[in-house]
């Protein structure tokens, strides 16, 4: 597949034109400039000339079967131009053309034709390395491999690549992936020499699992990739059931999936190029303690609040050259090597004026070249990421050798300190890779609590002890041997508690008998539960819940329990299922986390506990067939945790 | 004081050198550009000539006494060259040199000469209006004022919008501010025709009501202000007595001020220019509701994640012109029209190709420049705010055109909405002036609870009925009257539940003494408080707060109560005093605002009493000279709140 559609022996553009305003002219004119490679044929039904070449009126007339068909025809003519040429044995088909009818039937033909199929309704491909030129647009040649869900977008990320100095290695818009998916382009990079970093810019995910391990093969590869998505700002579905359905939104799944991958989401393509840069430039980056030079106070001051912004640490002010960078050009490399050495940073920003004075003071030019070597030649000893924001122009000598040299500069702070602290999110994120999960044996249905709870509990969660009762006459038999204060709950309802169907703070069988007759007043005949209360002063309530992604296949939430969740979007996401220790590091993220580790001088409550109990609920997902799983919350105390509620929705696994 | 610092009659600049690689070249260079328009002096010990100009030894040899003198002289000669300029009768003096020793005894002798001083350690003055060139560097003539206390940020963010294609009006580097402040710089705007919008870079505020005051009236003059400051990243003082200091960091007040002086705050000179040049280009915005169009909708989906991220809000799905506009490009004026026209857009983004068509297809140059020309001229009829992303050139004939119709252009999606987002920000806080706050009449000093109750409870706020007692012996007597159940408190602890000095659901007077014994063996004799306990069911906490800030006055704190305002620091701060309709804008603006407004179908809680207690308490501060005020929490009900803690520090006012 990769072969015919990265480096194709001949190829035919069908619907070339003479006029310079048509794509049918662009794409002529790319393919041609790819003719010392292979042969290149123009097909148009009006015949004629273009580019000084003879123009062919049918697949039909070439004088070769073609490997590569390229259509740039009006959408009522594809099927017949692609039936000519899978009659005639093309083995690849890159559909520019929108709007064609039926692009599922198209497929199908071409497959049962044992061809393949890129588009329709796509910008075409671009690869560097074998002068494959079937794009809008120019290109120049580069490391950095893009695969677009979206054309325009890959245009974008392209242009500001170019911009900043970077060029392409291969550029695929999949269009309307009728058969060639997004994941099968991006797989085919793992193998692609010229690319050395990766942009993928994705708007849904088909087998999402299958991807995260094709993500993961590039990593390793030493192919960093940045992921760009959208969905951020989607509300969650007010219809969802359950907290963890509203809380899980389309991009923590893909964050979660860019840890599995050792990949880094970003949500704008100026970010993605940053990201990239800093990436194919820079050392990788270990840790989030950043220290700062700066040749005024200001600077350095603002980059601070950035940092921090970003999600970086900056535990030492940062360092005023204040004129003595001015005085003395070495003074820069000097206090930017002495943070490298002394191991209390993870990277260095050095910002303001440095990679200007050749520029603004030509005789300065040959020292400020000399100190970008000697600030590269550090970073190459110590493995420290040095990143620089300089006022000076992009293009200026001492920019260049900076770069050159390991070290990336940007023109503002901003930028700088977004690349690095994707770069770091990268390096901390980096996760086991999810273990294969199995379709589950049966669909189960959908049940009450007790249902849920059993489920739970025999994956090893523990809950109150309790029993069933119908009416107040069950009552006093049933309670002996549980233990005051009882709570009552009306077992069928999802959303007990909005609904009245949960009493607490019951203190013998008396209590226990009124609420429930109250209750079965209210909301009629049914299955009820009184249980022991969990009265812990000291407990903590943490939302945990596991649900099928329709791309990612199981993923678990642990969040901020009662209206926190809900209110501050506290919750972290991984792909499930997990162990005991990725759910420690979920819990560690959450910034409720204090609560959970000696608050105020409180006792550590019990974390390996409920990281147990997410791990198990995670796992109870994979093994019953649940579409859904959630305990809300479950009450964390230093000796133990108690599930207090637990909602199992049907389901069969991947939706 | 602003005329001999803006356009004097004649300049001496002392220190004037024929070395480029020197400050007094660059100064003596920029200085004789002005001499069109006043008399130019050099002056440098060693004489000779610079720049084909006659070069005196001393002031004294010139042939009038210059009204500005300009230093880059030595540190250690900057007292003797001032003093002889003093004796003179120079007016001004700019000190660029650093490291001048004494510089407030210098301020104290050029006052006591009845003239003022700029810097030192400042990088000068520039004023395109009156042709003054006195700063390092070059700067391009335009509307855009800068006064920066670092010179260096201040010339970023003049080559940040030279970038931009915006010019300087204004550039002032206000340095140490030994005698002239940065606020005075400020003031002197106000009547600077050629300035129609400021950017302030400032580190600490000085007065910071009067500074509200000057930039209010800017602001109501039509001159939009921007203001960069640092501080974000700086950990709240963990000594703090109360969660008010804890909580009020330096840039939430600067934002209070901002929204006071109807100016908005930002983080980076690159968010200052890009904010600048949208309230210099757009009209003015009016609200969060954005509408998107794109040529792709990959951009479109971008555009809204990146809205939301930056506060917007995006209630319709993005508009895809989905090849539309490359087929017709008046499509576009046609979709942002229609968008401008129908009234359920704030403002709209624009997102893609539009300002490429030209520069690509020169062909469709002038259709594109005529579509320009109608989306500008529907902003100028709708008022409504557009903003544009385009991939394109910067410098595209296109992207000018729209730039001149009114439709600030931004090469990234990030800036453009960065830059509407913070117009936004700008149009909704803009709040009421403070009022002028005078000194307290006398020093508070700090007390136990009950001193505290009793100077907020006498400022109209409700406390539970409670009584003092010392041992279990008074308990009974004085609980007689009180409602159960109940509560005891260590009166004179500051954080009571932190060291086990409160007791709360005491069901009886039994129940009082014992849990009164074992606090006074733990605590120690002293005086101990009894509450009816608040019990509400539905109740929720709030913290409010008041202290003095050291440069901006009173200022009010409002927060969700318990562990929420540490974890989630959900606060929101203003200039205090407030009255009760801005106390509510305030509860509005927090994150857990939906509890206290009929949270999950339940009744909404009483807002109003709340709002009423939060002004209550910014004027008691005002009133009674405590230095902090702290009520952590008020438990609001549907009917009514009740403080159960206060907190009275002593203080004497402004810091």
């Amino acid at each position: 597949m990769s072969e015919v559609f990265g480096d194709p022996a001949s190829v035919a553009v069908v619907g070339a034109s003479a006029d310079p305003a048509k794509w049918g002219h662009w794409l002529a004119r790319g393919a041609l400039e790819g003719s010392g490679r292979r042969r290149v044929h123009l097909v148009n039904s009006r015949g004629g000339e273009v580019l000084g070449h003879q123009v062919y009126r049918r697949l039909g007339e070439l004088p070769e079967v073609p490997e590569l068909v390229v259509l740039a025809v009006p959408a009522t003519a594809v099927h017949d131009v692609a039936g000519e040429a899978l009659t005639l044995g093309t083995r690849g088909l890159l559909v520019i053309t929108a709007g064609v009818p039926d692009p599922a039937g198209l497929a199908a033909r071409v497959r049962a034709a044992g061809a393949r199929l890129v588009g329709p309704s796509c910008l075409g491909l671009y690869d560097a390395q074998s002068r494959l030129e079937l794009a809008w647009g120019r290109f120049q040649p580069g490391p950095l491999g893009i695969v677009s869900q979206s054309g325009q977008v890959g245009l974008e990320l392209a242009g500001l690549a170019a911009a900043a100095g970077v060029g392409v290695s291969r550029f695929v818009s999949v269009g309307g992936q009728a058969d060639v998916t997004l994941g099968e382009m991006v797989e085919g990079l793992a193998s692609h020499e010229a690319t050395r970093a990766v942009v993928v810019y994705a708007e849904g995910f088909g087998d999402g699992r299958r991807l995260v391990h094709t993500l993961r093969r590039l990593t390793e590869a030493g192919k960093p990739v940045v992921v760009l998505t959208v969905g951020a700002s989607a509300a969650g579905s007010a219809a969802a059931r359950s907290h963890t359905g509203a809380l899980t939104s389309t991009v923590d799944v893909v964050d979660a999936a860019c840890r599995a991958a050792g990949a880094v989401r970003v949500t704008t393509p100026a970010e993605a190029v940053d990201v990239a840069r800093f990436l194919l430039e820079a050392p990788a980056a270990v840790g989030d303690r950043l220290a700062i030079v700066g040749d005024s106070g200001g600077q350095g001051a603002i980059g601070a609040d950035v940092a921090v912004r970003a999600g970086l640490r900056v535990p030492r002010a940062p360092v005023d050259l204040d004129g003595a960078g001015e005085k003395d050009l070495t003074s820069y490399a000097r206090a930017v090597g002495a943070l490298l050495r002394d191991g209390e940073a993870d990277a260095v920003l050095l910002t303001g004026y440095f990679g200007s004075y050749g520029t603004d003071t030509p005789e300065l030019g040959e020292l400020e070249l000399a100190v970008a070597d000697d600030i590269g030649a550090v970073v190459a000893e110590t493995g420290v990421p040095v990143v620089v924001h300089s006022m000076g122009p992009a293009g200026s000598p001492a920019v260049r050798a900076l770069r050159a040299r390991g070290v990336p500069v940007y023109g503002t702070v901003d930028a700088a300190l977004s690349a690095l602290a994707a770069a770091v999110r990268l390096a901390a994120g980096r996760g086991a890779v999810p273990p294969p999960v199995p379709e589950p044996r049966r669909p189960l249905p959908g049940g009450g609590y007790l249902a849920a709870r059993e489920l739970v509990a025999s994956a090893g969660v523990r809950f109150p002890a309790g029993v069933a009762v119908t009416g107040p006459a069950d009552v006093h038999p049933r309670v002996t041997g549980l233990r005051a204060p009882y709570v009552v709950k009306a077992e069928w309802l999802p959303h007990k508690s909005d609904v009245g169907g949960v009493a607490v703070g019951l203190a013998d069988g008396g209590a226990v008998a009124e609420a429930l007759a109250g209750m079965i007043a209210r909301l009629g005949p049914g299955r009820y539960v009184v249980e022991e209360q969990d009265v812990r002063p000291d407990a903590v309530e943490i939302l945990v819940g596991a649900r099928w992604d329709a791309a990612f296949g199981p993923v678990v939430l642990v969040g901020a329990g009662g209206t926190e969740a809900e209110l501050y979007r506290d919750t972290t996401v991984e792909l499930g299922p997990v162990d005991t220790r990725q759910a420690l590091a979920m819990l560690r993220r959450l910034r409720c986390y204090p609560l959970l580790d000696g608050w105020r001088g409180r006792a550590p409550l019990d974390l390996v506990a409920l990281a147990d109990t997410v791990s198990a609920v995670s796992w109870a997902l994979v093994d019953s067939g649940a579409g859904e799983i959630e305990l809300n919350p479950v009450r964390v105390g230093a000796d133990g945790v108690v599930a207090v509620d637990a909602l199992v929705t049907g389901g069969a696994g991947w939706a």
